[in-house]
């Protein structure tokens, strides 16, 4: 599929923005702003235009899932990743550039970890522990549930038993999907089950995709003490619901699983955001964070979910500094540690995002906006901002993105990432949202490897991002924080 | 996509075969067969079209699936598989049912098997020992090779080292692409290896997709004494070659690969094939041979290879028990064993095939033709045949399959699969291929389920082969044997 929608006007010749408007019309000032002659949304649309075809991102994200592959939470190789990050960002010519540690409690898979049919269907089944487990072996009689509320409504005895909770996920371009089980079937489900007396706990991966990949993601922390918990593959599913049918016909008797999970916490360890800025020309005090999330899940090399993320609000500023122009406010971009993981209350900020509000508090109030990319690299397909006073700017923003194919989205409230959510209450939340049709086909699992990137939409990203930046950046705009969203 | 090309008539209704056609016309003799009056191309055609709609394959596929998931050579799974099988055949009125064992020399998988990239690079890769390989345990420099012939050729001191091909697969309809490879790469490759004194072996899985599945497949026989050696996804694959890349600009050191493969020889044991039949009412001894193999690689559960060859035939000749009527030849159905194995030279037959082939030496002279359906159940594509005097059979096929969308394909000659090949130079054989565009993208790996199975184009696949069954089974068709092929 082509990108481009055919309202997008030609590519403007960079040099109409250097040569002719700038250095005639508009000299560029010793610091490196823009002359003010040249309309601020004419300037972004030519930056939106360059980044549609400069690659930064992509040519950035081959190399961080190539070089470190995994990057969970805590780990070694996150770490890497994160002083091979700062190291390329001081070389792109970002300033500041540092990293900033902060403690977590680290789970690690192990391995290797098994789930089977034993006894009359037996076969072994394609599943993974699910984040903040515990390991243990159990061999049980299966009890099978169309749905988690079924579950939690049926009075059956599940004692000494495997719960099975059979529900598939709704596949939606929002991924609204996700979030009504992330948090029950998936956050809490082992311990409802493991509180009526089961022995293990197994479900349905959140997948919108029928292949044979098993989706990992984060539970409820179980401090070493609960059952073992896993999510099976959406065609082992399946081949459970035919035995179900098979079973009702009277054709075959119980199901019972056999469950190895080898899940363990490995103490408290520390994890690290990497901060970098393209530092305000007029009001560097005058922030706007952006950036992804270096961690990923176990399994794949973390491209969709996300590389991408790191790799496109990098790349945005790149496309500024590549064509030698700086914002009059600072964008400062980050890769935040530690997204995809559960902690116990206590002693830990929870992400990397809610580190950074708590080691940047004093400089909040003076930030203008935080927004983060975590939901693939498919097309951005709509935005969503906070109250502003100043009217013009929802509307330069729509001429900039609706030739992208990217629509306001009047109705919606943006909340930004796991990680810069943390600043909610103090700092507006901005979004930026991908198509995510196809995001949860591959989310968390093996499958989530560089080749799912697909250039072209990336680079509309990175465009959609530098256009939006640049606007923020050179206007005074301020957005109100939602009045009982303070904290 | 539907199914069904826009050339073909309207399904018949089967009320014109069996009250119209056969009741008035021609009543249907004490045998069951019908009476002469109604062309046998019409009854071919009329059975075709019940076979659209039967969806008899679908559900025994589904079922065999389902309870014995994989089915893997000379294994626990594969007999019960393989005892169910005979069962529900004599409930579904297949006559002489039984099964016929045989010796084969068995090997599994064990496991857990691993592969990682260890050092600069470190990373997990998804990867599987070939079958018929080592078990062993080894780390050591990587010596990576675009093409296998580039390793052929090449003076490079592998010796203590890893031997990579990095060789991708073509994709084809006619699955073109794996027949050079799977003999030579996946065949030869570790026992060339090993010669120039490496200590692992590891290639690009065959494999037309870029998910991330290792796919699996028969190598050498190497007795226990070899090295190890795995096939990785395609990803995986991609990731070293851009290694590669960065290696080539100065931005990397050499690659290290750790490798377990846990692959064990586990004696001379038996497998079987399953024999059906649908004994002709006229010439009993004049038998036509069809099938597939019940056996599958153990990481599926052996949908599209091949308990789909299975359940098309079968339910081809199922078609015609329910439809009341009786060929005048016979048509036997045989569910082979052993297709996925490599075998030492020796005390065993090879395949299923070679096994029947010996077991039925004396009758095969009166046999009038076989095929295997091994390629998946996407819509067949096309049919070759040797030759025959009677100059009408062409066309009358023709005209039965092309409004199924499948042409004749006269520049072919027909081999049979693996299995019922062992009878060429005995027995001719016939093809009806299908369209395997998407066979090689999950052949052999987990995500071989019942989930990759359409409905219509497997229905598409039994209606072609209930109308050829019929016409061969039903006129004096008699195919000639290629000359230089005789034993």
């Amino acid at each position: 599929m082509k990108l481009i929608a055919t309202g997008l006007a030609t590519v403007l010749a960079l040099t109409a923005f250097h040569a002719e408007a700038a250095p005639k019309k508009a000299p560029v000032s010793a610091s490196g702003a823009l002359a003010s002659p040249m309309p601020v949304e004419d300037q972004a649309a030519a930056l939106r235009d360059a980044a549609l075809t400069a690659n930064g991102a992509y040519d950035f994200l081959s190399e961080l899932t190539t070089r470190f592959g995994p990057r969970p939470a805590g780990s070694d190789s996150e770490k890497r990743a994160a002083e091979w990050s700062a190291m390329r960002l001081k070389e792109l010519g970002f300033q500041n550039v540092h990293i900033e540690s902060f403690p977590l409690h680290v789970w690690a898979r192990g391995g290797p970890e098994t789930i089977a049919i034993t006894g009359e269907f037996a076969q072994p089944l394609v599943g993974v522990s699910l984040g903040g487990s515990t390991a243990g072996e159990v061999e049980a009689e299966a009890v099978m549930f169309d749905t988690y509320r079924e579950f939690l409504d049926s009075k059956a005895d599940v004692a000494g038993k495997i719960v099975v909770i059979l529900q598939p996920m709704a596949k939606a371009s929002n991924g609204s999907g996700y979030g009504r089980m992330s948090g029950t079937v998936r956050g809490k489900g082992q311990l409802e089950a493991q509180k009526r007396g089961a022995v293990g706990y197994v479900m349905r991966s959140l997948s919108t995709d029928n292949n044979r990949f098993a989706h990992a993601g984060a539970s409820a922390w179980t401090d070493g003490k609960g059952i073992p918990a896993m999510a099976i593959s959406a065609p082992d599913v399946s081949q459970l619901s035919r035995i179900k049918v098979l079973q009702k016909a009277g054709k075959g008797g119980p199901v019972r699983i056999s469950m190895k999970t080898t899940g363990q916490f490995l103490g408290l360890k520390t994890s690290q955001n990497v901060v970098a800025d393209l530092v305000g020309s007029e009001h560097p005090e005058q922030v706007i964070v952006v950036g992804g999330h270096l961690d990923s899940w176990d399994l794949g090399t973390g491209a969709i979910d996300d590389g991408a993320g790191v790799a496109i609000t990098m790349a945005a500023a790149k496309v500024m500094m590549d064509q030698g122009v700086k914002p009059k406010r600072t964008i400062r971009v980050v890769f935040w540690g530690s997204e995809e993981v559960s902690q116990p209350a206590g002693d830990t900020t929870d992400t990397g995002g809610g580190a950074f509000r708590e080691a940047h508090k004093s400089e909040l109030s003076n930030y203008v906006a935080h927004a983060e990319s975590d939901f693939g690299a498919d097309k951005l397909n709509n935005f969503a901002l906070l109250p502003t006073d100043d009217a013009s700017f929802v509307t330069k923003l729509s001429n900039l993105l609706y030739p992208l194919g990217i629509y306001y989205d009047d109705k919606a409230t943006p909340n930004g990432g796991e990680d810069s959510g943390a600043m909610n209450g103090f700092v507006p939340a901005f979004d930026l949202n991908q198509d995510g049709y196809r995001y949860f086909d591959t989310h968390h699992t093996a499958n989530d490897t560089f080749d799912r990137i697909d250039p072209q939409q990336l680079n509309q990203n990175v465009a959609a991002y530098t256009a939006t930046l640049w606007l923020m950046a050179n206007t005074d705009v301020r957005f109100k924080l939602p009045p009982k969203e303070a904290h």
